[in-house]
C-alpha cells in the first residue's frame, strides 16, 4: 500500500499555513475512549512537525509530557529548532488543540539505518504468531474504542487471561501488533505502537484509565515489514504511579524501540 | 548536616532576579572534563528553577534533551507553568548559559511519599557493602573530574573488572553512591545520581565520551539517609548510539528512581 493511502498517515498529516505555521486536523476515530486521543497517535502529529525542517528524516527520540487530554480537531503546533549539525537535530514542539497547549514534546530527530546490532541484550520473547494470538479487536473485556479498530492487535496467549476472566498476577502484555489497513512500520508508526497497548494493569484484572503523564520513546532502528512485537510491563507501582516498560521488535526479531512512561493509576 | 550547608545545595541554587528571572550560578566543580557539567546535576538545577513556583514539593519526572555541552558559570532559567493541579503540575524548564539554550527540560512536580510499593519487580541487586567496593575516586582509569569529587562512588567489584585492566563483556556497572560531603539523599540528589555513574562502556574497556542526547529520570520515592545503589546498564547499542538503563535504590532496599537516556558513543 502507498503510504500517502493509509490512515494512519492521512490522520498525522500537518501542513503548513499561509502564516508560516503548522496545523493538523486531529482525527476523532483515534481515541481511546470519551474522545480522548491516544498518545502515540499524537507523538506521530508531532514528529511530523518536527520533520519538516529537520535535515534529518527520522526521530530517534521523543520526550512528552501530557498537560491534559487531547480532544479532536484542528490543533496548532509550535517548533522551535534547537541546534542541528550532522549527526542529529534538536527541536521542541508544542500541540495546541482548542483548548490550549496538552502536549510539550522534545523531539530528537537523525539518519536511522538497518545496520546490526553492536551489542544487545533484547532478545525477541517467544511468542506463538500472530494467527495462534488472541485479537483484543474482539476480546471480552477488550478495548471497545477508535484505536482498537486503527491498529490490528493480537495479544500473546500467556498474557491474555485477562480477556476471558483469568487475570494474571504479572503486570505484563505481550502483543503482535500492525496497523490495520496493512501499511508497513516506520519510525512514525514505531511511536504509535509504544503507547498502544491497554494499561499493563488490564493484565491483573484492573481494567480503567492510566493517563500518561510523561513518555520517552527511543527509535533504535528501522523496522523491517510486517508485524511487530510489542512488550509492555509496569515494574514499581506505588501511591497511585505505576511505570510502563515497552519495548518493540520487528518482524526480523530486532529490538526497534524502546519506551517508558509514568502514569496515574487507581489506588 | 543541614542541607543548606552541602555543597551540592549550593551549586543548585537558584535566585530570582530584579526582573522576576530565575538565574543560577553554575558551578565548574561539578564537571565530567574538559569544563563540561555533568547532565545529573545540571537537572537539580533545573528541578530547583520549577519547583520554585509549583504548588508540589518534588520533582517526579524529568526529560531532558542536551541541546549542546554546558560551562560553568551563570546561567538564566526561562520556566513555563503548564496545568497544575492537587495531584501533579507540569513545566517547562529552558536552561541558557552564556553561549545559548543548552538543556531543555520537561519537568512534572508533584507530592512523593514514603507508603510501600503496590507492586515490584525490581529486587534489589546484592551488593557487598560500600566498605567492600571500589573506591572510583582513586581507582586506576577511574574519572579524574570535578564530579568524582563530589560524589563518593564506590563500585561493586563484580562490575569494577575495568579499573585494573580486566573489562567485562557486559555493559554493567552497579555502586554505592553518596555526596561526598555526607548530605542525605532527596529527589534532587537522585535527579544527579541518575547520571553519575561512568558510561557503561567503560565496564566493557572503552572509556571515552558518551554524550547524552536526552535523558528521562523518574522519582518513584523520598530515599530513606544513607547509601544509595546505582545499577546502569546498556541494552542496544547501534549504529553510534547507546541506551543507558538506570535504577537506584535506597539504603531500605527500595526502588526510588528510574532513568533512560540515550547517548552517542563512538563506534
Amino acid at each position: 500500500m502507498p503510504q500517502n493511502g493509509s490512515a494512519f498517515d492521512r490522520a498525522t498529516a500537518v501542513t503548513r499555513t499561509e502564516g508560516g505555521g503548522i496545523r493538523a486536523e486531529l482525527d476523532p476515530a483515534w481515541d481511546v475512549g470519551a474522545g480522548v486521543l491516544n498518545g502515540g497517535y499524537l507523538l506521530g502529529v508531532v514528529a511530523r512537525a518536527a520533520l519538516l525542517d529537520s535535515p534529518h528524516p527520522h526521530p530517534v527520540a521523543l520526550s512528552a509530557s501530557y498537560l491534559r487530554a487531547t480532544p479532536g480537531g484542528p490543533a496548532d503546533l509550535t517548533v522551535t529548532a534547537g541546534p542541528g549539525g550532522r549527526t542529529l537535530a534538536h527541536a521542541s514542539v508544542l500541540l495546541s488543540p482548542a483548548g490550549g497547549p496538552s502536549l510539550a514534546v522534545q523531539v530528537t530527530t537523525a539518519t536511522l539505518g538497518r545496520d546490526g546490532s553492536d551489542y544487545s541484550v533484547n532478545p525477541v520473547p517467544e511468542v506463538p504468531g500472530p494467527d495462534e494470538c488472541v485479537a483484543t479487536r474482539t476480546a471480552e473485556g477488550g478495548p471497545a474504542v477508535g484505536l482498537a479498530r486503527q491498529i490490528d492487535t493480537r495479544l500473546d496467549p500467556a498474557t491474555a487471561g485477562w480477556t476471558v476472566g483469568r487475570p494474571s498476577d504479572t503486570r505484563l502484555l505481550r502483543a503482535w501488533i500492525r496497523l490495520a489497513d496493512g501499511r508497513d512500520p516506520d519510525p512514525l508508526a514505531l511511536l504509535l505502537f509504544a503507547d498502544a497497548l491497554p494499561p499493563t494493569a488490564f493484565a491483573v484484572g484492573r481494567p480503567g484509565w492510566a493517563p500518561t503523564v510523561q513518555l520517552q520513546v527511543l527509535v533504535r532502528a528501522l523496522p523491517a515489514p510486517g508485524w511487530c512485537l510489542v512488550e509492555s510491563r509496569s515494574t514499581e507501582v506505588t501511591g497511585g504511579w505505576s511505570d510502563e516498560e515497552c519495548r518493540i521488535w520487528d518482524s526480523a526479531g530486532r529490538l526497534v524501540a524502546q519506551a517508558r512512561q509514568l502514569a496515574r493509576v487507581a489506588r
